[in-house]
């Protein structure tokens, strides 16, 4: 039996682009004799469709969708993925299915168990979990099919009471075909490979494995789907962050003595893969929006520098417009950097001061502040003037606003709410900033694109007097791991400390994070590349009292 | 049996408030001569708490909470709610709990067993749902006892596949208790009451409810604790928006005619508790914050003025702070009718005004926008300028600012993000315009406080010159009915045409609102008073083409 493989770039509720894309697939891999193709987890309608699933139009759509895709399986069989109706008449309203369609028409329904709900995951808001199974008998194979999480319960990570494959083997399959919707998290390529493995050792089956691929809004899919043998060697893999299809023979499958699954090959393979991570991320939120230009202000440091060499990869030089938005407190080498990093890149750029702006606005307002020291409410008033200008320029013109901020001052609320937390999308927000400062050093590793002195300049917001960021924060390679153990890890400050770090330091930084939450509440979508992003995967009170002793 | 109910004000987190409340709860409940407290759902730890459920060390509070409340339930005995750990190895870390406390230890523990997952509700990213349950047996009486939703799968809303009543009922329970966390919607307080009534005819017990109180975030939890005889009539109530704690006796409970639980009382009522909720819903946010003083702009027009209204009476007059910041387009009477609003309720008021800060973008970007005709960029700039004034303030006197937005604008996006969208709360986002000029009328039924002109006069933005909200919008009593219907009914736009509404008025406005999600989304949290408010209970993708033959 030829099983083909087909990951593509699925768009939330467009039907009709989605169908399309599946018919073509049908249509290629027919060509190439193979009598199966898989497509991903809600490949249908595209993955998450969150409260789209509500409505009944929407439903309706997707089941539209799988008679006109099975119209093109009369002598090929799909496997397509799509929420399906509940009849029993209790429970959730929907499963979430995969659809096995061959002779023109829906032949057997596989119904997902396990339904992931938690960090950015929330399948038990809309579906019920399935509890019975049956393998799928097709060309006198017995195919035991799954969808995503259905495979992840393993004794190490048991989530769920029982685990479907459990049942299934007892079925007597040839083969497991695993459909996905999973999405990139650098830390989570190699454990996925992982949990393919054992499944495949631990039930002495092959394994063949369709994720979807693209962005959707914060949450970037990046394929890799691939073909295990059931030695747990790895027989072929579709590749990351990218549109492919490809066709495996069962037999050989088994006949290959594969690859063992390699961990990520240390900073440089990580490094690879966010950016090809980000730049689909980018892209994909702009085709989706249809959307094309961008904006965004250029400071001379590192953030703004990274931002805008991914937003240019993703969307075009041409298509991008960087401006530098001097103010008050801004060094010589900001404009140089700016301007020497856009020449580099080949990027419009355009010069616009706040000075005068800023003082109206010191002016306005000085029947109130009188005499006070400057403080925070006028350093703010620097990046809130930068903010309305740029955000002038885009409803004007019609760019998009990108957001530059990093994961480590959104962390800390180091950053000016409807001031440089502005943005349509965040594009680096998942990085820590000594991850920032790795990305670069990777994008400038064979050129300089980047100049030198962006990445070796103290980095400084610039909104008062010879301000470094060193001067309020701890620096950034003491302030990363602790931030890390805090929100990826969920430790408490107690063991942080414990783990070796100075109390006073770790409450500071804690304290900075719980006390920002509301910023975080009011920021744009960032794109989520590791284990635990700022955003609908960490859901925090905004006025709790914890750690109590500390408020 | 002599129960007692005690409705009081969790905070998130507080560990030694909520404790030292149910101490003091007991005492009083002691000296009156009651053998039992009941508190509500995660009444040791606050609801909802979030992603704080899972770090070790919140649990771990949660637990030595519980001791501690113990310790005090020598003679008399207590429900708490809280989280507990689930110790069987597989399924989610923990459970969410009614424990029975007696004797000074914990006698029994109840796991709930349905999981709200819908709207604001994410029980199941946290808890394992249970399977097995037994009543408490206590003073000769067996109690059947439940967490919230577990009594909420009647037949006619059956969400889950099974119902912890109907197994309880086979051991013969002589009463049901039920501790909630019910959040308020103001048509959710009838629907409440009816599940109540059923129950208890249903299973022929009297039902002893207790329901959190006091604001979350966004949330508002109104009490409204409550007992309803076998008959299904209501015996007593604790009321709504106000700590309580009351006694009842189980036999005088039965021998009670009681009153029949009656439906809202029309527009008044429904006003009276949309505005006690809006009060608790800001006063607790502040006080939940360690934050006194607000701020607001004060526009003259009715959103600005309603806002004011309740945070006047949240706050007290003496922590406000209104701003009026006319502009370019502001009309004589802005500036007189919000000076008229102030002057009633004794809020301090400054004016301050935006020109010269306008003017000064526009210079400043003159070089940008050369002769191109002044359209929405304008406009934007005009309530961003707003929007720094008053954050400038804010920082540097410590106020939070106050957003001032309805539903209906938030819906249609007729609203400036960074600018009038700005805020650390919006009080009033979570009614549509109709429901404001309601709401205002019920405040002026005695005297006037909002000014007749406010409420006489057309909305407008005045942004531009003799701008009204009916240029760009239908008239609010058209736009109203037919948002409700898309956003709470989930109606489908040709369902909604279908139901008399013009074709084209319900594309233009739907467009709206699916195109203006990216501004929804980096909004404050809103005070949810309705079923579906913006915010957490309603999460769409950002990106999503859908209805796809739109866009």
């Amino acid at each position: 039996m030829k099983i083909a493989l087909s990951q593509f770039n699925a768009h939330v509720g467009h039907f009709g682009y989605n169908v399309s894309r599946m018919i073509s697939s049908l249509e290629s891999a027919r060509k190439q004799g193979a009598d199966l193709v898989v497509f991903s987890e809600m490949s249908v309608c595209g993955y998450p469709p969150k409260d789209l699933l509500e409505t009944d139009e929407f439903i309706q759509k997707c089941l539209e969708g799988l008679v006109e895709v099975a119209t093109h399986c009369q002598d090929i069989a799909a496997i397509v993925g799509s929420p399906s109706l509940n009849k029993e008449g209790r429970g959730k309203r929907l499963y979430n299915s995969a659809f096995f369609l061959y002779g023109g028409k829906v032949r057997q329904v596989y119904n997902k168990a396990l339904l992931p709900t938690y960090d950015v995951f929330e399948e038990y808001r809309y579906f019920e979990p399935a509890t019975n199974f049956r393998v799928v008998a097709f060309k006198g194979k017995k195919i035991a099919l799954t969808v995503c999480e259905d495979i992840w319960n393993l004794d190490n990570f048991a989530l769920y009471p029982s685990t479907p494959m459990d049942i299934l083997i007892k079925q007597e399959p040839d083969l497991m075909i695993n459909i996905g919707a999973s999405p990139f998290a650098w830390s989570r390529v190699e454990e996925r490979m992982e949990v393919f493995t054992e499944n495949a050792r631990k039930y002495q089956l092959p394994l063949f494995y369709v994720n979807q691929l693209g962005g959707q809004t914060d949450l970037i899919f990046d394929g890799g789907s691939c073909v295990i043998n059931s030695k747990g060697k790895l027989v072929g893999s579709l590749g990351y962050f990218k549109e492919d299809l490809r066709i495996f023979d069962l037999q050989d499958v088994e006949k290959q003595q594969g690859l063992p699954v390699s961990p990520l090959n240390g900073e440089e393979e990580k490094n690879s893969l966010l950016y090809d991570a980000l730049v689909m991320g980018v892209r994909d939120y702009f085709r989706k929006s249809g959307i094309k230009k961008a904006i965004l202000g250029l400071s001379g440091g590192l953030d703004s520098a990274l931002t805008l060499v991914i937003a240019s990869e993703a969307l075009g030089r041409e298509n991008l417009w960087a401006v530098l938005l001097p103010g008050p407190f801004s060094s010589d080498h900001s404009v140089k950097d700016a301007v020497q990093l856009a020449d580099n890149l080949g990027v419009k750029y355009d010069e616009l001061s706040i000075n005068e702006v800023v003082s109206s606005f010191e002016d306005s307002l000085k029947p109130f502040f009188k005499d006070l020291p400057p403080d925070i409410a006028e350093e703010n008033i620097q990046a809130r003037a930068r903010a309305a200008m740029l955000m002038g320029l885009s409803n004007k013109f019609g760019h998009m606003l990108l957001n530059t901020s990093n994961k480590s001052e959104a962390a800390v609320g180091y950053g000016t709410l409807y001031g440089d937390m502005c943005g349509g999308l965040s594009v680096i927000g998942d990085l820590y900033k000594t991850e920032v400062f790795s990305l670069a050093r990777y994008i400038n590793r064979e050129q300089e694109i980047i100049p030198e002195n962006t990445l070796e300049k103290p980095p400084s917001a610039e909104l008062k007097a010879d301000q470094k960021d060193a001067d309020a924060l701890p620096e950034y390679h003491i302030l990363d791991p602790i931030l890390f153990q805090y929100i990826e890890k969920k430790m408490s400050p107690q063991q942080i400390v414990e783990d070796g770090n100075e109390a006073a330091l770790v409450e500071k930084i804690i304290r900075l994070v719980d006390g920002s939450e509301f910023k975080r509440h009011q920021s744009p979508p960032v794109l989520r590349v590791s284990q635990k992003g700022f955003g609908a995967g960490r859901k925090l009170p905004l006025v709790a009292k914890f750690p109590s002793s500390w408020k």
